[in-house]
């Protein structure tokens, strides 16, 4: 019988998917330069020829049959060596080979935890603004997502939303720094008060909340400042990375799970992921691609035309009088938008050519995110349009 | 919680990694040359020159954002369309793109066809002798795997209790043809009984049982013989296909999976692939392999050094009294084993260095596997070994 569950979520349609088709569709009308589309989080930075370089050099060098052969079940040994060497040395957490999952990017990755550390039934808490893909990510798993209202000060944390919002049922805090969306980065103050409220919370209920991190952008932060690392401040941290965006690779699907070494049966959870990739089909990720990405470990694409962009709009949008909070890194920004249903306001960008995606979908109704992972050339050409935009539409 | 689901089955190793462990570490000590390990099938041919070069030529010429870039839900449409006109042109079946969906080979291919035609509590027949990792591929959905006894005159299906085990509760038939274990090639003969048998059963229950029919062997046959299309066969038939023997890139992970377009509901199969692929956390294959992929559809490595290896194997056990049917295809031969006990007599065959893989796993006991993917000279050298073995042991 057809799997009722998968075939009903055929009906609902992406807002983003729909909106960059809308894009894509006038792109073809006015010319690809002349629409500004904000919507897809696509790198446009292109990956360090270091990288190029290691991929041809393998092919080149080594013997193919051992290249292209079977990972182990855990992932190649020597790459699980090689990212905990580089996360032990960058963040001062013993990790050794043994916490280290390499997966298909930062979503195989989110699908391994989540299984590990619920059960069916089980809640996870979120906060928004959140991914909106975290809906099948969890609900996909039997567990269920609960979304906690946004903090919209300073996109930290709603801390009355979250001590009422962890119950007996919460399995696991998954958060999302730096945040898509909103571009927040979550600070040491939110992160140490966030751990004590799992230790008090797991020892009310007598069970470990675990935490997991999903930090596709955990490099990517401006103002020469970092994303204090997520795991030194709760033992029981599930991160789950990704070089899609660090390397802009978003297509190799390559990142890795760490668990911490302190994490209550941090091992076993390891062991088990191996387990769980036999359920889902994941059967680790490209060969060549773990062993070109353990020699890529410490390097990044160059992020300061994101932070040129996000300095260009933020710029903008405050003189158009929009409220906005300055984002500290990722490539997107989440303004209030001018009127309170901001799908009638993205609608009406469109006029304009600009694709904005309203707030709604990642839990943050009023708001809306432009993803300004794009030619530096492209925004400064959006600016006086988002200026005439606003004129005509709101008379400001 | 941790859950326990997966944490318990960290107690049952798999037979065949323990035998492949004892091995390499015999190997230690009397040299990797001198152990006869048949236990893992690992393709000892390399790749062909065409692919690397076209990898190459992909990481040298192309634009690294667009190469590296997402791929969309259902796959790159380029790569689908050639698949679909590959298929076409070989087999007669009138795929278009809209029937493909490529996947990190065929574990990925089972894992979404299982989901996409069961629901909790569905039964999935597989015939013995079958390759063990179904167990969790399909019990891990939710579903149930059922399977039929062994044919063992032949190694096609024993009929009468496929007739018995097929019910009500039976969502889906998986097979795998050329079979892992047993190198049988399902004849034209017995896929149509096959396909009789389902169309019937299929009326009888008012709903269409489903065949998902794995088939990374496909073009590994012997005698300048070729598998009959399964698809062909029966219209609901969906084929799960990996590059990872054709092209001896199993590291790789990347395969496909194609929707007969006679199928009930095809196209929407293929759709809520998409979404299953967001709850087991999949987002395609590498976006690099899938391209260099579909430069490579109708090529395979040289297949006949299997080819020798299974005729010098199969004369060496026919010459030394073993029950053996003759492989077809793949690179396995699964002779009877010499007493009752299987496991007891690999137990016994490692002392003389020889690594063979006992049938039960396979559902298939007094039974044992030898992969024979491995250079022709060691094949040559294990033969007086296992001569050796066979007279010391059993007196013949």
């Amino acid at each position: 019988m057809i799997a009722g569950q998968y075939k009903e979520m055929l009906g609902t349609k992406s807002v983003i998917r729909t909106l960059s088709e809308k894009a894509a569709a006038r792109a073809k009308v006015v010319g690809y330069g002349n629409v500004y589309d904000y919507s897809l989080g696509n790198p446009s930075i292109p990956v360090v020829q270091g990288f190029t370089d290691t991929l041809i050099s393998l092919l080149r060098t080594q013997d193919p049959v051992e290249l292209h052969g079977y990972s182990p079940t855990l992932g190649i040994p020597s790459v699980k060596e090689k990212i905990a060497d580089s996360l032990r040395a960058r963040f001062g957490i013993p990790y050794g080979p043994e916490h280290i999952f390499p997966t298909s990017a930062a979503a195989a990755a989110l699908a391994h935890a989540l299984r590990a550390v619920t059960v069916f039934g089980d809640e996870v808490l979120t906060f928004a603004p959140f991914f909106p893909e975290y809906h099948p990510y969890v609900n996909l798993t039997g567990a269920r997502l609960r979304v906690a209202p946004p903090d919209t000060q300073n996109f930290q944390i709603d801390w009355e939303a979250a001590q009422k919002m962890i119950g007996e049922k919460t399995a696991a805090v998954l958060i999302n720094t730096p945040n898509n969306p909103s571009g927040a980065v979550y600070s040491e103050a939110t992160l140490k008060k966030l751990a004590a409220l799992l230790e008090k919370k797991s020892r009310e209920y007598g069970h470990t909340i675990y935490l997991i991190s999903d930090e596709p952008y955990r490099e990517i932060v401006f103002d020469h400042k970092q994303q204090p690392y997520v795991s030194r401040y709760y033992v029981d941290t599930i991160a789950c990375y990704s070089f899609s965006k660090s390397l802009s690779l978003p297509g190799e699907r390559i990142g890795y799970l760490a668990v911490n070494p302190a994490c209550q049966e941090a091992e076993t959870i390891v062991n088990m992921c191996g387990q769980i990739s036999r359920g889902i089909g994941h059967n680790c990720p490209s060969s060549l691609m773990q062993l070109a990405m353990a020699e890529s470990l410490d390097m990044t694409v160059d992020f300061s035309v994101y932070e040129k962009n996000r300095n260009l709009l933020y710029a903008c949008l405050k003189e158009n009088g929009f409220e906005v909070v300055k984002p500290a890194g990722t490539f997107y920004i989440f303004p209030k938008a001018l009127e309170e249903d901001a799908a009638a306001f993205c609608e009406k960008a469109l006029n304009y050519d600009l694709v904005l995606v309203p707030g709604d979908s990642f839990g943050c109704p009023g708001y809306f995110r432009m993803a300004y992972c794009m030619d530096t050339e492209k925004v400064e050409r959006s600016l006086p349009v988002l200026q005439k935009f606003v004129r005509e539409t709101y008379g400001k």
